[in-house]
């Protein structure tokens, strides 16, 4: 099955392993028209790029982007725009400790039981270094999005049980730090925690939010392509998440209806008195703050002494050494806004043949 | 865009409103060869039927299944199995009194603003009417998963704050009771909650949970269709589902590495020592239970004055009248067990081309 | 697979087999906002239906197709559009004398070994009645080119030898004949060729040629969804059709480049000096008129006596009895240009998000 | 919409145009466990390859694939494999005299006025360069099949007139001229008619012919993924076809249902006495050779005045200079080939699906 793709009218394409030679994505129905360049690129990609903090790997993967096709004069002319990074560490290390070890947390034991075989290098296409694939989409649906007025806001609003709790304490303005955590207060508490569980070879999981503004009403399709829907596929197609939640979420499950419900009055224009909902209401936008959180899993490679087994079904002890992120979730951030990003416009693109008076609009020149 | 179809190798296209003539699936990519009566889809639909309960509408909406092609001799032929629900409650009622009004918590703006019509009789296509179609699909899905050795059990895990909160005290032999809570102690007291709740014309949310066993090791795959991404599209795609999460789900968020990972061991057969991961790595089954719960808002439509405005944007007061569920989450419990029922054969077949010797292994005879 | 669906955007779903309860088809992504009547449907239908003339079975199916959902105030929803044939002629018949044996020309055979199981019952799904289904969509689809100004015409070209050679022997006001074929004197010559071939308990093979005005330039996609490759597929897809060519066909083989290029001049608009193309450079639409052609191969249903095997593999000689059509050309037409109809409008709908200007224009409102 | 990508189980999709830094293809969903190297796919592109006659461009395009990821120790991983063609000829040539003319025949026109845009450099992503990226996917799905003991075999069946009309005339062994057509003496008289219009600037068209051996019965499917449709939609996406015939194709049009029946009969296995159908009956193979053709136009770029227009609107006349082929057949053969490969396996892992007991064969280890 066409297992590498995702959107049905902005479809990304992502290929390449962890160690192999290059990495990349074909973004396809990418309208024509639109002006870009690899700096564009080069951009998202450098949000996610490890080595910035102590918190990242130090390994300075470079990720330069190079646009293939589907560009001329730095404008896009509606074919498919291929987009490579080289891998630079790719030579030959010695990988036999890892080649025969199924690592607790990770993919390894999955894959080789449904394939047969594996590419044990840095985990190959299992590795988190194939969402760089997924951030180069990003970049060029939120630069579609953006000349049409939408914005995305993605931070971290948790590392383990230090969180930013209300809405209020969310202050965009404080993210540049190593944790993307727009909370200066909080972000100091959560790398502290971080800072002792490295010290005990361990690593920590957490919450990202994303706000998306100024979407229009109507985006999102009644059975199945819910705006929700689609939103929480892409998100538990990124590897360490483990849950989504739209609007209040899981907390919808203690309310009351006449908690949860968003009463509506009129001021010049709609007016919603809550967001409980997340800006959606029966899979399709309400035209509020789209709001959604997910949960991401501490980094299962650490260094402290864990059981397993080998491909021949011995029992051995392991310890992982190299150095890894001790918490994902502040480079899972522009993860969560480029899949978020590319969910939104394909669903846009699909509400584009929902009335017949938006057929006539550009087909009768009216 | 086809919107109203899930599954890539064995789909279903729903069809239907909540008055209309009918409602109904076509379910394609049902192998031939399986036997299937109406029986069959009747069971399933029965679960799902309310005036069970106090807790569920009176209306007595009879939901008799009719498959009308796609099997021969009670045998299915390979051919697209359709089947109806003729409705037996669509004599023409006064709708006049919600026919201008955007109820909060529905999908009514939502819908008018997207197509510029709407069929307001009992909440069109959003009403939770149409997942009699899924259940449908899911009683066949069901039905190929068991003779595979798979089997699937649903259950409510809480009621507001009244949770089953350790798995030791799932007793699915006492689920027998209106809420499909298998723990008669804490159903009891949720009841309790509930006749409160109805008491001040409110409504109340829960969790559902499901736990699926005997999954071979393999199905899912590695990039965007990842089991538990594909689960999560399922069950978000359910009109009340608000949360989803995968194994320990967002408890990772507080969890270490150390915690979280699951070790490994081999006794005639590999063994985990836990199950943090809800049986899913990098996407693909280990083998162990697939575990996840989803949460589900609270009815929309209470009795309770709500404020809101109408299509012409005058802002009104009002109370919705006749018979809500108070709680939608028992009646739910069939819909999360069918939607994860053909997800899980989907991807089981997606499965069956990923190496090269299950092709010889079909082709060759071998 | 979702093997029974056509189309990506403007989607029909068929289901439904010759002798079952009855058929139909699942019309989704019909935007919101055209009218649409039972009548719209059945004037298509109409010219399907058998029993008009000597040349086609007596059986009267009647064929009165029911919208069972969809539409709200004879006006489309959004939602899919469900509309179902009962069969009326499903009385248990005796096929004992067809239901182990394989007819030459049909695909008996392989139906059986396909899925192990076969509705021998007039062809099941193999049986040309399928069709009926696939118009009733090309009537939804035609009704919203029609709204653009877009106009389809279909007829019989040619029964065996007997042709209409030169377009300008095309007189669309001289169709009404059985043989949909729009010049009497050929009609008549074609009909005594017929009538021959009847007394012989033969069948003959034709030619269906289709033209469609007033398509805008832009339809259709570089790569695999050309304009042209899409509507091979869909005539391809139509039981007897065994070969299909645009424009100019199987003619280029012959030609020079000289010849076959179509040369431009501009006069108060773009003006072709000839249509060798048949309408579509590159797969996309020029503006011209788009011609092609489709190949439909005598009815395979002869009285004639016939050698073939049983299912049990032993050799015997039938006699195929009961009344044929003894050509399926005439009731093709509106099956092709159903067809041509879905095709056309779902490429309409992919161009929709070709540029950037275009998503401006529906979510910007300029 | 992805409309670069083709296939639904086995999918390629390809990215480049003519005259940028690259061009390549993703293949998703190859099985694991196929042995692949860069020799296997370069054995095909090389049959592609101009410069090898004075047919076709003495461009040296050279065209090494080098496979980026899904291999490991030359062994498939399961995972999309890329593989990529370096453009060695982008140097910045001069195209001021064609970046504002629509030249006959091409795609100019069209693309210019689809996306409000084109990269005019060598005709973009109309090239027939674009068809590289097919060969290498056709490349890998040969490889496959061959593995299930099928194989497929293309020609050039006629230039202009000049045509082997009768299949025991075709001689594989004699194909090695620069025309590909097995039959020495009739490819000199195509060749001597080439030469005839190359004198005059002019250029020539044919037919491509290819048969396929040992297909199991049972591939295709019921309704809309006939292996005869999705052929000719595979066929019919390749630039320059303008006709797709299936067995003896526009023949039965002039034919008699006693003529073009197939009959059966039986001696160790099923037999055929003739094979009017192509190897196809109901959309599925019957097991005997898969037999199509499609027919190709003159290569549109000549060296003759033609009359056209500018992107001004403003008439003029042009005489294509540079060297191109005088005729696109003999190149055309391999990518007939590889899409037919493609299209062949595509259904074939769809097939896999479709029977209960291949379910229980694959997962129950019986």
């Amino acid at each position: 099955m066409r297992n590498n793709s995702f959107g049905d009218n902005f479809t990304i394409t992502t290929w390449g392993e962890s160690h192999g030679k290059a990495l990349g994505v074909v973004i396809d129905g990418v309208p024509a028209g639109l002006n870009l360049t690899e700096d564009d690129i080069q951009s998202f990609l450098d949000r996610r790029r490890p080595g910035k903090s102590k918190y990242s790997t130090p390994r300075n993967e470079g990720d330069k982007a190079i646009i293939l096709s589907g560009t001329f004069d730095d404008t896009t002319t509606g074919c498919p725009v291929s987009v490579m990074i080289e891998n630079e560490n790719q030579k030959s290390r010695d990988y036999s400790n890892i080649a025969n070890v199924y690592r607790p947390g990770h993919a390894d034991f999955t894959y080789e039981e449904k394939f047969g075989t594996r590419d044990y290098r840095g985990g190959g296409r299992s590795s988190g270094r194939e969402t760089a694939s997924r951030v180069i989409g990003g970049a060029v649906a939120s630069k579609i999005l953006n000349e049409l007025g939408i914005e995305i806001n993605c931070y971290t609003k948790s590392i383990g049980k230090y969180a930013i709790t209300d809405s209020k304490d969310i202050h965009l303005d404080e993210m540049d730090n190593p944790l993307n955590m727009p909370n200066d207060m909080v972000a100091v508490q959560a790398m502290d925690y971080i800072d002792e569980c490295m010290k005990n070879n361990d690593s920590v999981g957490g919450v990202v939010e994303c706000v998306i503004r100024n979407t229009p009403v109507g985006v999102g399709e009644p059975a199945f392509n819910k705006l929700d829907a689609n939103l929480a596929k892409a998100m538990l197609s990124i590897g360490a998440v483990k849950g989504f939640e739209m609007g209040d979420g899981f907390g919808v499950a203690r309310a009351r209806g006449s908690d949860n419900n968003d009463e509506m009055s009129y001021d010049r224009g709609v007016l919603f008195h809550s967001n409980h909902s997340g800006g959606v209401l029966g899979g399709i936008s309400t035209g509020q703050d789209i709001v959604f959180r997910v949960a991401i899993k501490p980094t299962p490679s650490i260094g402290r002494t864990q059981h397993t087994i080998d491909t021949y079904n011995d029992e051995i002890d392991i310890n992982i050494t190299g150095r890894h992120d001790p918490v994902i979730v502040p480079r899972a951030v522009v993860v969560v806004e480029s899949m978020a990003a590319i969910t939104l416009l394909d669903l846009l693109m699909d509400n584009m043949t929902s009335r017949m008076d938006y057929l006539k609009k550009i087909y009768n020149g009216s």
